[in-house]
């Protein structure tokens, strides 16, 4: 891996900045890599579209505005519909398939995960849907190591949540998992 | 105001990227204006300096890497040695006089705030010192309005410490206002 970049998108409330700044800290603070995290506020944040963005690199970052990303995670049909057309060709797209709907594309990787309805179902509190969603990130891509995620979670949530958290992360690994060894 | 440019500096668990968090939303949000608030990660952050930086611009952000602030806080003596040399001919410093000296500068407004102090002191708890420190730096700097900032604190922090940290607020924009008001 040279450099990475990695857009983060839904809408306010979701927890998007601070899954950003997880997955910053996990690629620097634990390997040891460079990492930029950026959010951009303007009228389209006022309207409701939400986004995160993470450079991970192996060296210096010159540049933290990400214009093509590699790697894309939605988390709302807005965001989807918005923000779809830069995606790199051949990148990868992650979407919540619990509440997004996705035209099909070839010029993408893409991965329908149920980020919600696991946090839900699995972990009992759709709150940490997007701690689910760094697991599902982490699981398909391999940006940062699993060691790296799990003391950025812990090191990053409100006291107390630790654990809740932890459990979400695993259970949005868990659920990349099943679906990539699911027979298509 | 066209541009301005503000660095955040300290060290790791001081709060310093939810205040940067809350000054961009304050600008944008709450004052109509564009912001892009921003995290590096780096060598220098798993030394112990952090910083977070925030652009409030009244148009569109082209380019969202911080080079010479205009306007540095600085809530460390490490931070202050390190990031001095950036902040701009004729910018802004505002340091925590409780924890940081500060070699006088001619080429710098400066303003010795007794950030850590004042969170201890006059709000009961030093873990609110980064919202001291953005109270400090509204009232000196007026770069958002009061009511945004009061709205961004209210809505970005933790659910129940809503009071705590609007007082925390403040005492920082009094304690400054006592510091402009005393004769020198």
């Amino acid at each position: 891996m040279r450099q990475v970049e990695i857009r983060l998108a839904g809408e306010g409330g979701q927890g998007l900045i601070l899954a950003g700044i997880i997955l910053a800290e996990a690629a620097c603070v634990h390997d040891g890599k460079n990492a930029v995290q950026t959010q951009s506020y303007g009228p389209e944040s006022r309207g409701g579209a939400s986004k995160a963005e993470v450079i991970i690199s192996d060296s210096e970052i010159d540049y933290p505005k990400v214009t093509r990303p590699d790697i894309m995670l939605v988390m709302s049909q807005m965001a989807y519909d918005k923000y779809i057309k830069d995606l790199k060709q051949g990148g990868v797209l992650i979407y919540d398939s619990s509440i997004v709907k996705v035209q099909p594309s070839p010029d993408h990787r893409t991965y329908a995960v149920p980020i919600t309805a696991t946090a839900r179902e699995r972990v009992g509190r759709e709150i940490v849907a997007n701690i689910v969603a760094l697991g599902a990130l982490v699981k398909v891509c391999g940006v940062v190591s699993e060691g790296a995620i799990r003391e950025a979670v812990a090191n990053r949530v409100p006291r107390g949540t630790e654990g809740l958290n932890l459990r979400a992360l695993d259970a949005g690994m868990e659920v990349v998992g099943e679906l990539l060894d699911a027979p298509r």
